[in-house]
């Protein structure tokens, strides 16, 4: 299978820590898409993903997944290994419910950010910035720390106490918000000795 | 179980069509949230729900579930009867995609104009508005239902030719769109056609 995307950024980062759990980063042809300079906007790339953004799997049957969530259900439904989607209908519920938490909270808030309130990746990419929403979208996202330190006092990992893809969504997330400086508040020790037990996973800190 | 909802809002809607579509209603105690009036921001709301929306799911251990995809995980893995979410690792990760597309490019993309460009549910509620950005989601929403009219060119169904959360996402966004006046471009007749076949279903139709 082959894997579009741009290597250091957010979304990107999360589906290879997810190869990297479940062991599979050497099965992967990874295909650069140069998105700073708009290729995830061309036509041959908008065939594939009409989303227009990385990453995105293709498989060798030509079936292209966008979306973090939807390729983490693939890798994890297809390859054995840790599961980091869920095994009950419970827990299932559970992962699914912290992933949207940390995607809207943490990690699209602070995108929305990145992209509507600062210069973003420049003015050839950042074409329609609403200023007012991303500074609001930069309240959100500490909000959002605010709320998973409150989970982490309670659990191990961010949907209890096995780590999940919430996890790796969450910490993606939190490297984005370091990028686009949007400061961790200190009083979050909870969210921050997390955040170093997951660093020290083999799949983050190889 | 329970569902904290508000009968007719286009989110609950989408766990009651779920429900129908599995057979279960009848096991469900539906309570109701008065979220007109703020109910959803209450401090026991907030308690069983940090994310103050409807729907909710309250299983009998007392884990409370939010979040329509984490919902429809948990319905769909626990109870027999169609598949609303897929079953092989491939179809799970298109009704994923097509869930998250649906969601971001119709549903939340109506609900963002709804609740930033027009009185929403009034000043009590919509504390926050900011209406460039909830302009700007309107046009999203209409884009969104041109791509779906192109998806379903191709196929009977969203997410390829079963029905799944997917479209019910999709239906209960349009029904979203016709509530907030946001007009549905008449020459998507893919879309047309595919809505009144999602209609007739006993599960909404009933």
């Amino acid at each position: 299978m082959k894997i579009h995307d741009f290597e250091g950024f957010p979304n990107p980062a999360r589906i290879r820590i997810a190869l990297a759990e479940k062991g599979i980063t050497e099965q992967v042809e990874f295909v650069p898409v140069d998105v700073p300079n708009g290729e995830h906007r061309s036509d041959s790339f908008l065939a594939k993903n009409p989303s227009a953004a990385v990453p995105l799997l293709e498989l060798e049957c030509g079936t292209c997944i966008s979306e973090c969530t939807a390729i983490t259900e693939y890798i994890d439904g297809q390859y054995p290994g840790i599961s980091l989607t869920g095994s009950t209908p419970k827990q299932k519920a559970v992962v699914h419910m912290m992933q949207r938490r940390a995607e809207q909270g943490v990690m699209d808030a602070v995108g929305n950010y990145f992209h509507h309130a600062t210069p973003g990746l420049g003015p050839k990419i950042e074409t329609h910035q609403i200023a007012v929403w991303g500074e609001a979208q930069k309240q959100r996202a500490v909000e959002g720390m605010r709320y998973f330190d409150s989970v982490l006092e309670q659990s191990d990992y961010v949907a209890g106490d096995d780590f999940s893809m919430a996890d790796i969504t969450l910490f993606a997330g939190l490297g984005f918000a370091d990028f686009s400086k949007i400061e961790i508040p200190a009083d979050l020790v909870n969210l921050a000795a997390w955040r170093q037990r997951v660093a020290s996973r083999p799949s983050i800190a190889a």
